[in-house]
């Protein structure tokens, strides 16, 4: 009997509740006969990715990661700057999927126009390098900060009502047409936050899984 | 019992062979407890889709078909024009993918740059304009065409070698890292020409469904 | 004798008002050695112009027209979404010009930046959509909707005020150094808005026929 | 009687043949009920426009030139370099045309992509910064050389032969749907060329004079 | 003994108190081994170079300059619009360098985005269509006036506060990184400017001379 | 008396005969009275870096490196592929530049286009996208690769010669008008390639420092 492939979600912050947020996000792709989701956290990866340091201390470690098991059919790296992609890419025949890539070529596919919601201010000028990097800016509305952690984010509160208001900017004075959460911790919002602001939103790993999937399916049929 | 969500996978022309061809391809998707996969050809549809008024004139019978059935839980525009895809849209609150925007966008979170395989020649204006439109230009490392017809590309003999020498152009001479299949009717050919290539090839409509799939999935769950 | 060449200006809903404006409006360029310009009504037409729909049902009926009477020495599509252009270019070797394409290029030829006046906020998207598709975005300073009805906008009193109002945000806002009318149905405020802006105004359907005399003329001797 | 408008036609350079060239080009926007067309050289030009220095050594006496004489409803400068148009600009409240602009805008009217004819190749880097400066290269498909001088091409013989040539390098080889020829002395070609290629062929002093009878007019009545 | 590089810094107008103030805010590069850097204003310039006719009227002057004295090993021309830049390249084998150019260059090796102070809301448009020339706008953040004449701004007492607050905007509203004064007037104002801002503020003759000084030894040794 | 501020040239790679050659190239800025240039090899790197996991390995180390010692007026980053930029920047209040960035810079304030010369192909798709990263791609050639590795690149004797054979080709084939060396070290051979080609060769890290130079010498007076 041949095994099911597995595709691996690394979460490169340490932080094992954001983790366990994306196994529990991921759920509604783990079908019976489909590739098998393995969600993981990175050993070295510090407690949440906030600065610059942050994301480029984590590439290394993810490039050994990628490397160092061959067992998988892919990869995603599920962070919203996409730490270490290139390098990875590099160390594997397998596909390597960027969560913050995929989730904007995912509403792409939704909507004419897309904006971001960011953790924090600072996180945005490296988002911007990121998109130019991509060469996808031509449909970007706007991106706008929680100006949260990404702990509160994963578990405040008041983080959904921060988001819609966010979200309302975004879509009213910026344009925006479909939402892309710019972050791994925000998945259990996505679904209200659509309901409140009626257009399409993007959980950024939920779109690199399915790209993943849809990735390894193909190759293995 | 919950009864499973249907993507409905429009072939836009009558061509019942390329329809099949669908069929067949999209079977990797087909998990027990996920979606179900429905392919359906466009009756109004001609029987292949080269020219500017075959695109135009699929454009409302592909908005009345959308338009008449509640019970779909997203739609796949299977051309690689992607005819009345902003027109279908407008007619209906589920989402409407066009083959070609997944194509491409697929592409771009696999590779640095991308080539694609067209027909024929006289797409290719077609092709450009569209990628001007998306926003999606600046990682296009060139458009080669079979000049084929879609009847031939489906089902002749000799099409695997053509794609596979253009593939080494748009790889060796473009510098593209992924190739897009640019028509609906070349999915068989994907694998082997992956394998001949060696870097990722794309299947439009495999794409398409896939970011379908994901979005019905998460939207139900 | 030679008889002279004949412009054809369609316009592609059925408000017969509209085409009379039109008529109108392009009076200054009847001239007696010159080519006939006619205006015609395209039969199958919605009453106006405003949805996505209403674009794409015309465009194979402009088709027909264009394909069936081999008379005319040009063609103008009389609608500020350019409904059918490419198709109706691929049906004649006949010029065909699109009256958004035109407006937009004479506007880029009498300043440095423009604006737009959109009759409805739901518009923009299309608009912005085919500027990227022209490649015409570098020079955009703005698009604002009046948010009136084409037939408003036709006939309505306020609407001189209302356009006025807009063109100056779009002046002193957004920046804008020529304005473009958005709309076939607004030519008789050309004038009275250029006085009160003191920036150029173009009337698209103007800006269009003036190309298709000129190539007309040019062609003929 | 009100007197008819008059557009005068500038020649920067002093070559009296070339703007006799451009009276005869000119003739089929001559109707009687329309702008008087007026061709005229610039005393102080050089005999040809061919380096940086001819360029901005015209500019100001353009500018003197227009300043002048407050009897013109509207201006061409006719050097496909377009000298001093922004000067001139701010000098008269008239408008004033460039020719290089309006060849390229009148070619994007009429088709998706569009090849220029250049003198010698020196001066294609000055046309690529222009379009650059203009934002219109992304339709551009390529500029070649005839490689022979501003008075060997209004005058030789071989020069239709050379810019077929050229022309078909660009239609077949760089994908150019349209042809600018960027000399104002290249009118006569015109018709030849484009009956040789079947492309459209866009004369730039024709185009920007049509430009300028279309605004006249409109502005008249 | 060899003598030293000369290097001269041409200020196009002539306002004898700008030149001395380019005299001052170069001193730091003035290295006992290292180009002499001599300073000097056009005897043919304005006062003050605030229209296109000012840009354009000292291009040729500048030209003349440039040719005729073969004993500088590289040239600066000193005003930010950067006037006959191009055609003193062509008159000479030295490196021109243009303050504008060198001023956006040199702020984007320091940040990610940059904003520009104009002294006047009429320069804005004519550096736009500068940058758009020079292909650098997609960093730009934006650009904002202080609305006074060059002298006012060379020695008038309000004109630092006046630059914070344009300073605070570009940074806070606009989202600039690092800031470009658009004058040659200014350098007096750099560090304070900076010391208030706390981002890179960018005198554009200083770095426009720090890349000849550069050029000028690298040439030498 | 105040001490000389200290520039620290970071050569990313243990090669120290690249370090050495860094040291030569870099004379011509070592002026009596002006900034210490200092040239340092990190302990951490890889002999040459030729992989993304050689660029992506040195960035924590760089930044460790930036951090730890406070005494340098600026930092120079001298690998073309600029690694570690942006998380130096994030760990110091003091100027890091970046060899392929000012290398660009500098290029684009010489000439209307450049082209680089790379080491080997498999860099060009990272320098592609780190071009785009910076939003410099508009007036960019072409790059070509020598094929060669770091170490044969610094001390080869056919260098020189393959060199200038990439050089014409960029230069006669691609249009490029001063070409950058995408190498640390290949500073030597700056000259007598830019004498055989007669168009500005930049060295990058030269550039580089130059920039350094003038940013140290106006902050401290």
């Amino acid at each position: 009997m041949m095994s099911r492939p597995r595709i691996l979600v690394i979460n490169p912050n340490s932080n094992q509740k954001v983790t366990q947020g994306l196994e529990d996000a991921l759920k509604p792709l783990g079908f019976a006969g489909g590739p098998e989701i393995i969600c993981q956290s990175l050993a070295e990866g510090p407690f949440g990715i906030e600065s610059q340091a942050d994301v480029d201390s984590v590439a290394m470690p993810l490039r050994k990661l990628v490397e160092s098991d061959n067992s998988f059919a892919a990869f995603v790296i599920a962070c919203y700057s996409d730490p270490g992609l290139q390098v990875c890419r590099e160390g594997t025949d397998r596909p390597v999927f960027g969560i913050a890539e995929c989730g904007v070529l995912t509403a792409l596919a939704r909507a004419e126009t897309f904006g971001v919601i960011a953790i924090a201010q600072r996180s945005i000028p490296r988002h911007m390098r990121y998109l130019r990097q991509m060469g996808l800016t031509d449909r970007l509305a706007g991106e706008r900060p929680l100006n949260m952690s990404v702990a509160e984010t994963a578990s405040g509160e008041g983080t959904l009502a921060k988001m819609i208001e966010i979200g309302r900017a975004l879509r009213d004075e910026d344009g925006a047409r479909a939402i892309v959460m710019g972050c791994a911790g925000m998945a259990r919002h996505r679904r209200p936050l659509e309901d409140a602001l009626r257009i399409p939103v993007i959980d950024p790993t939920q779109a690199a899984v399915t790209m993943a999937l849809g990735t390894v399916q193909f190759s293995a049929h």
